[in-house]
């Protein structure tokens, strides 16, 4: 038996315990949580094979009422002995992606972002369209595209057309940008038919994920009217590897912006689901911004009970994403594209003047929020380096 | 031993061989092949276990080679002696989903629909948009919401606003549609980084089904803008339960009509993938529309190409649909927004003036192609009735 050290002001204390997969050299990979600067290898802890598996699914599927009895279980293991087995540094272990992603959503629940890209993609329009008030715009994207933190991102080709040229042409994307966005993952699905009212939100999301959207302006623009983002977004979407569990978010909680004018009743948040959360992005190990969650128009549970209220069925491993997350301030802007004013202010990123992304560019999203006890915790980071566009692709 | 009947101008004789998954009361869902009348259980006639799963998805992803060796073993087999426990008659099965559908893909390949539509969402403005003669416009749908023909589909609730009302109102779609589709099943996917050149399409993509796209269109007008339809068609997507080989089709193919302007270079279509396959859509045992895939102006080569062409990875089980299928005259449109002009022209549906479905009514899909041999297939139906909206989602 051992015991596991937490150093003074880790993000990884008792009040956080986030969930991934991973795996040592020679091994399968399994579900583990995140302690101090360690791994605890469930399985292995608990003697419970439900842990021994490559994802979190089966069990996100065994319901809350598992998840805090789990979670309890854990507590008392990682306070006291721990069989030495089970215990790996973190430095020494591979993340793998931590769940398999069923359906995956994107939403677009910040004004301040919504705005910026109104005003940039549709400069002659007023710059919120007339439903973004009235509900969360959302839509689906790819889950096969859905990759993890340290996945390299190839640069991807397709039609660009910019304002000035009569016609497309074919070449890889001029205008490579990220999105720090939050992602929230069902654990316990809904049967086709049914809505999910606001309340169950914390009954059915098992936790959240850090999230960089990836995206080509240049093929975005041209393709999304009238039926949205396709190939612009769906090259890539990495996520964090530790799913940082509903229940560890609590002291997180606030209330969303007032909105106005009031939704109508589905969509009224009757206990608050806003959350604290602080982003940081860097660029090439620059920091050029902090995005702060709180700030988002839309709660994660309005956006449940948005999905949900046609009858849309939910099923364990859905992601759906907040959308960039952008403050009212230039330095909590959550996209290039809006950092730079769409290229045409460029920032400094080490004494570099930057637009979009460069192959070789590496972006690395972090977070954390107020935890149990006056702990401070940590969604760990989403990390991507630019690859270079492929030949064979032209 | 038996030998099967095949009835004179069946359209599932031996050109056709069309997969599903089947289940006889007590058993367990697992595949077979239709012919003439009867289901033959191919775990039982071939004593392959691949064809014992709940979906045909393991089969699928063993790959182009096995499954022209598999059809060729399925001809011989259904022109001799079939192990009489392996053959059911079609009326006495239950049909289930037959593929795990990963990603779901809506295009939007018909001229003529894009046209219609446009007309009605867009009527100040140029009916097709610039982009849509350079690329087939797609986005992605909701996988989990596919379900099989048969399925009753409770009608959607969400917010609507028509054009003279100030605010959105909650409450059940008053403008219940369908879209009658040609969907495709990837059986071999590619990896992440990589694109699918058009002349892999008939390697990459096992077969076809008819897709209905049930389409709340008072749902989405509202909501459509700027990230493309959503809770307008996530309630439920249909699909027919036979899949048919492309293998089956090849005497279907013929060239699209003319692409003026040429395609870039990645979308040209070096053999012809057009497909000669006439839709029916019967709304309450009446003929209301005859779609000709024939005029579809995209070809499913060239949708997987575009799909791909960002270097997005495929899967076993994606299912990419063709967009709702319309020809040049009225008695040919896909969908009954288009057949009552918005609702403005209402058709004779038995007697009755309809616009669009009320609680109750039933629509149903079929398709027939030329196959090989001068015979004709089927790829039998897609139905589905209308159940009210449940009161538990107001």
């Amino acid at each position: 038996m051992t015991t596991i050290d937490i150093p003074p002001g880790s993000l990884y204390g008792t009040a956080n315990l986030p969930y991934g997969v991973f795996s040592t050299p020679g091994t399968k990979p399994r579900v583990g949580v995140r302690v101090g600067d360690s791994v605890v290898d469930l399985a292995v802890a608990l003697g419970d094979d439900v842990f021994a598996r490559p994802s979190l699914n089966p069990f996100m599927a065994q319901g809350h009422g598992r998840w805090v009895e789990v979670r309890r279980q854990i507590t008392a293991l990682v306070t006291g002995d721990v069989p030495a087995a089970a215990v790996h540094p973190v430095a020494e272990v591979t993340m793998h992606l931590p769940f398999e992603v069923a359906d995956y959503v994107d939403f677009y629940a910040s004004e301040h972002h919504a705005s910026n890209l109104g005003r940039l993609f549709r400069p002659d329009a007023e710059p919120l369209l007339p439903n973004w008030k009235h509900l969360p715009v959302g839509y689906h994207g790819r889950a096969g595209t859905v990759v993890v933190s340290g996945t390299e991102i190839v640069r991807p080709c397709g039609q660009r057309k910019a304002p000035a040229e009569s016609v497309p042409t074919f070449g890889e994307s001029r205008r490579l940008d990220i999105e720090a966005e939050l992602g929230f993952v069902v654990g316990t699905g809904s049967p086709l038919g049914s809505a999910v009212p606001g309340e169950e939100f914390a009954k059915r999301v098992f936790g959240a994920v850090l999230v960089n959207d990836w995206s080509a302006r240049d093929i975005q623009a041209w393709e999304y009217v009238p039926l949205g983002p396709f190939l612009g977004k769906s090259f890539a979407t990495s996520v964090s590897p530790w799913v940082v569990p509903l229940l560890a978010l609590h002291d997180a909680r606030v209330r969303t912006p007032v909105q106005d004018p009031p939704p109508l009743p589905y969509l009224i948040e009757r206990e608050p689901w806003g959350l604290d959360i602080d982003l940081a992005v860097s660029w090439n190990g620059h920091e050029v911004s902090r995005p702060p969650y709180r700030e988002m128009y839309w709660s994660p549970a309005q956006m449940l009970a948005h999905l949900t209220v046609n009858g849309a069925s939910t099923r364990t491993g859905d992601l759906f994403a907040s959308g960039t997350i952008s403050g009212p301030d230039k330095s909590q802007r959550g996209a290039f594209i809006e950092l730079t004013w769409g290229g045409k202010e460029p920032i400094d990123v080490g004494g570099e003047q930057r637009t979009f992304l460069a192959d070789g560019d590496e972006v690395v999203i972090t977070g954390t929020a107020p935890g149990a006890g006056g702990e401070r915790i940590g969604f760990g980071e989403v990390r991507g380096r630019i690859l270079p566009a492929t030949e064979a692709k032209r």
